[in-house]
Formats: structure tokens, C-alpha cells, sequence
């Protein structure tokens, strides 16, 4: 079973995702995150143990699936969704439910089994989010396609299963209930303002400075205002796009080196802390909007809490974003 | 520094508390749970360990602050929020914020050190259940609250710092946007078709009983049609009532019941899992909505996962809930 389920209060759609073989409880035993380069399916010669390469980085004389990639990008091997069929809206008694399509890819961010985004070199980080670039370009072609999520989980704590540096893609057939809250709240904004409030918190970060990180001509590191955990770390590009897919190459050199730069200055402050990060952009057949501005939430998870956070949406912070900022800033 | 921030973008609130003494990664270092009665503060004979108690059920024959109670309701140690002083909302250049005014307190559940509700007398458990009435009946007339959030963590990995069991009250001056967006969405329907939702919803699954776990002639707990988490569960009365407050004497003997039939439940199914659970109730000075119905939602934290979801409002859940609803109603 792979379907997508609407809360009939909230409006949120949940993924439920299946193997009918198994026992329930065998479910919920996640695997241990697999530690070594020999038995990685993400290290150069186990190219066979991954389902068949979508696309990769690669020098011509080199065959798919087969090592000299530097970027790879597969089919999730336990996808969520599967990417083959129609997207069918029906009635389940009062509920609401949407076939399981969409697609659901890895992208291997290196042939280096165990370093961070810091510690590759910067044409590497570049091609990480050029691959990105790519990667939703070719998707958006599927009409079925509402929304493409991409995002990265590194460490166990933060979700991950493989320590191989990787990031996931998930393109599916609605908008996630986050987005469709921003884009609603940016809306408003926009309405009364007619500016576009993400273009309106850069300004005020750069004027201000206390929350700033680090920045460059193109983008703005800062500890949002209301943060929900501490050193969390929002990229912001200076001019103003909805749609990620228009990076300017420029640009993506001036994302790579602040992503670097962020996350070095993580790995120092917290000691190689578990992060998450989530690429926020326009849904893609939105347009060109002029009130959603694209960015990059980045998430380390520090404490040990979960569930509470999970179930209500809401946030108690013990680090006020202007000592997180400062603390990052001055390390 | 304790204040509520609001997320320009979203009107999501978040608690920023911190100490200031501290430097910034210290505050980032949960402590571990705390497993010895000999230091437990919860435990009979350390109350001096723990702030002054508010109110508690104990024999008239016993003072405050000394053993013999078996429910004890006190201040938090390390309070989110503080109790004294006004509610002042202000600007913070283009952003918002509201004063950290709020009563953050601890109900500890009962003088065993280290018993899940299913282990305890029901007695002990209906009284879990009127200390909340008792408590939220009397934070309810200070006029600068507007929501109270009632919630239980348990085990390290559902957010508790200390295994003795208890529950946590959290009043605020404003709705957590959960809670908001479920009114949202429970007016609209009921717009609609002049129904309670929530309403429609415990007939449905008494109609289809395939996500139903358990009923009795109060409540009924079922695994959500959307459920967020493999053996996510929901306990409705069935009686139309948007206030907890307003709950029946005989009620409380069934709420104890059922949630006693449903930890035991978890707990053979899952093996202790660690675990969540949260009071949806009406915000304060709502009066007696038509289309709003308190339940609790008890969600335990099963896989390793962490940050994604955190972020994005995306879930992903490998078990169908007809699947966990079958595999507890047979155990």
C-alpha cells in the first residue's frame, strides 16, 4: 500500500507506505545507520547493490553504474511512493486519499564515504546543488507533479540510515501543508505591504546584523527571529526568486561556499552535531510569484526531545537565535 | 530572557527561554533521565527537592511538601515560562513578540517510581485525569491566559528528563498553531454540513471498526485514518464536549479505563516504547463551541527519526493504521 491520506481537520496529507509482507511491529525497527565503506551502497564499487542510476556526474568514459561519478543520483531502494501510474483522488467513507505516486531519488553528494559538506571541495558542493537544479527541472516536465522536496538527513538522530553523505528527493502530486502556510502567510503579507516578506527579513537581518551568521553577494546565513531549536540556520539568496530552479550559476558557487561555511562553523560549535535541512520552494506550477522567496532551512538536532514538538507544532527554545548567531559567528 | 516570538511568515509561536549565565552549547545538553529513586525528586521523601507544591492529593493527616500524597502537582524547576507579571505584546522591529507569561507546571502521577498508567490502580488513574480538570478549572481564571496544553513525555526519547512518571501543564497567553489550525478546519466543516467533525468521525469508525482499538460507553480510541506515526492513537469521548474541563465524574472512570486497556496495549505490542500523549482541548475564552470536541492524542516514538518531520509537516508512516488498530485490538 502507498497512499496519500488528507487529516480531514488539519488538511494534512501523511504518506502511508507499505510492504503488506510484513508484521506490523517489524515495521517500526528502523536499520542501524551502516558505518562501513566495504558494505556501502553508496561507495564507489557497490554500484549494484543501488536500483539503476537516473542520472549522475560522471567523466564520459566512465559506464552508468560503475564508479568514477562524483555526484549520483538513484531511486530511493524503499521508496515511498512509486512513480508509476495516475494520480486518482477518491472517497474513503469520509475521508479523502490520493494514490501513492510520485517519485522518490537519492542523490549520493560524493564518492567520499564519510565527510561532511565542509570538508569536500567546493566545486563538489556546487555540483551537489546544481545536480538539484537539474534533478527538479527534469521532474517538473511530469505534469502529475505538484511539489518537489528536497532535503537532507545526516546522522542517525537526524533520520539517517546511511552515513554516506546523500540528500532525498520526493516529488508528489500536492503541496506540503508547510509550504501552502508560508505562500498563505507571505500572501497576506504581500497584500498589505506589496513587498515580499523574505526580501523584508533580509533587509532587516543585514540591517540589524544580530542574527547574521555569515553572508556573501548573494545570500544571508541567519538564526530566524522565532527559531524553534537552537542554532537553527536559514540561507536566504539576497535577490528575490520563488523557484529554486533559477539559480544563476554564480550563485550556486556563492550557496556552495555558505554552506560550507555554515556548516563548518556547526560541526565546530556542536561537535559534529546531527542536522537536518529542507529546500523551501515555489510549488511548481505556481509561476513566478512575487511574494514566496526560495531558501534552505537547516535544523541540527541537539536535544534529545521528540515527540511533543512533532505533535503540536509547538516550540520551546533554550538558545535565543542572537547568542547562537553570535556564538557561530565569532567561532 | 523568556518571550513568545512569532514566525513572521507561518504566525507559528515559540517560546524562546534561556539562562543567561550560560554559554550557548551548554544550554544544548539534555540530562540524561534520572532512573534512581534514591535521587528521583518525585520520589516520597525528596520533596524538598522540588519547588513548593502547588496542590496535591494526600491524606488530610500529611503537610505539604512531605510524603504520603498520591497525585503532587509543582511548579517546574526549569520553567519555559514565567508566572509573574503582565502580558505586554510589542514590535521587535518588523517582528512580534509577547512577553514569556505563562504557569509551567509538573503533575507527577503518582508516588511509584517507575509504573506506566496500565500498572497502576485505576484509582490512581482517574485521579491523573481529575488533577488536570482540577488544574486547568483553576488556572482558567487568570484572565491572561488563553490556552492551556496539557502533555505527557515518556521515555528519553519522547523529551522526559526524569522516568518517574508525570505529565506537564503549560498555560499561555495565545493558541498554539496546532490547536488553531484544527479549529480552523473543524469550523469550516461545520459550516459546511452543521456537524462536528470529530463527531463524524467517531461514527464513521464505529461504523467501519477497522481502526477501531478499544471503546467503552464514554470513549472510544482508534488509529487515525491519517495517522502521522506507526500506532499514532486517538482517544475521543464520545459525548460532543469542545472543553475537558466539562468532563463527568463517570467519564473520568472511562477515560482512566480506556487509557489503561490502550498503554497496556502499546506496551505488549511495542515493548515499552517511549511515548507521547497530548490533551486537544478548547482554548479558554471560546465558550462552548458546536464544532470543536477535546480528545488526546497518544503517539509513540517508534523509529529513530528525528528532524524532517520537525521541519516540514511531512510525514511518512510505514504502518496503515487499519494494520496497528488490528494488531492491538488482537493482543
Amino acid at each position: 500500500m502507498r497512499e496519500f491520506r488528507r487529516d480531514p481537520i488539519i488538511g494534512r496529507w501523511v504518506i502511508i507506505s507499505s510492504e503488506r509482507a510484513r508484521r506490523p511491529y517489524a515495521f517500526v525497527k528502523y536499520e542501524r545507520e551502516i558505518d562501513s565503506p566495504d558494505t556501502c551502497p553508496f561507495c564507489w564499487g557497490n554500484e549494484k547493490f543501488t536500483p539503476p542510476e537516473i542520472v549522475a556526474y560522471r567523466p564520459s568514459s566512465t559506464k552508468k553504474d560503475t564508479p568514477g561519478w562524483w555526484i549520483r543520483v538513484i531511486p530511493n531502494k524503499y521508496p515511498a511512493l512509486r512513480v508509476e501510474g495516475n494520480v486518482v483522488k477518491s472517497a474513503d467513507g469520509i475521508y479523502d486519499k490520493i494514490t501513492g505516486i510520485g517519485a522518490h531519488e537519492v542523490i549520493i553528494e560524493t564518492q567520499h564515504h564519510n565527510k561532511d559538506i565542509y570538508e569536500l571541495d567546493q566545486r563538489n558542493v556546487e555540483d551537489i546543488f546544481k545536480m538539484y537544479k537539474d534533478r527538479v527541472t527534469d521532474l517538473k516536465r511530469d505534469i502529475r507533479f505538484e511539489y518537489i522536496l528536497i532535503f537532507k538527513n545526516c546522522g542517525t538522530k537526524a533520520g539517517a540510515t546511511l552515513s554516506h553523505p546523500h540528500s532525498q528527493l520526493i516529488a508528489m502530486p500536492m503541496i506540503p501543508v508547510i509550504i501552502k502556510q508560508e505562500i498563505t502567510g507571505a500572501k497576506f503579507y504581500f497584500e498589505h505591504k506589496e513587498r515580499c516578506i523574505y526580501c523584508d527579513i533580509v533587509s532587516e537581518e543585514l540591517t540589524r546584523t544580530v542574527r547574521v551568521v555569515v553572508e556573501n553577494d548573494d545570500f544571508i546565513a541567519i538564526c530566524p527571529y522565532a527559531s524553534r531549536f537552537p542554532f537553527e540556520i536559514w540561507v536566504l539568496p539576497k535577490r528575490h526568486d520563488p523557484m529554486y530552479e533559477d539559480i544563476h550559476d554564480n550563485e550556486i558557487r556563492n550557496l556552495a561556499s555558505i554552506m560550507q561555511v555554515v556548516n563548518k562553523k556547526l560541526n565546530l560549535a556542536l561537535e559534529n552535531p546531527p542536522y537536518n535541512y529542507l529546500l523551501h520552494t515555489s510549488p511548481l506550477k505556481d509561476g513566478n510569484l512575487q511574494y514566496y522567496h526560495w531558501h534552505i532551512e537547516i535544523m541540527p538536532q541537539l536535544s534529545g526531545v521528540g515527540g511533543f514538538e512533532w505533535g503540536t507544532g509547538f516550540y520551546i527554545n533554550p538558545v535565543p537565535p542572537e547568542e547562537a548567531a553570535k556564538f557561530l559567528r565569532e567561532i
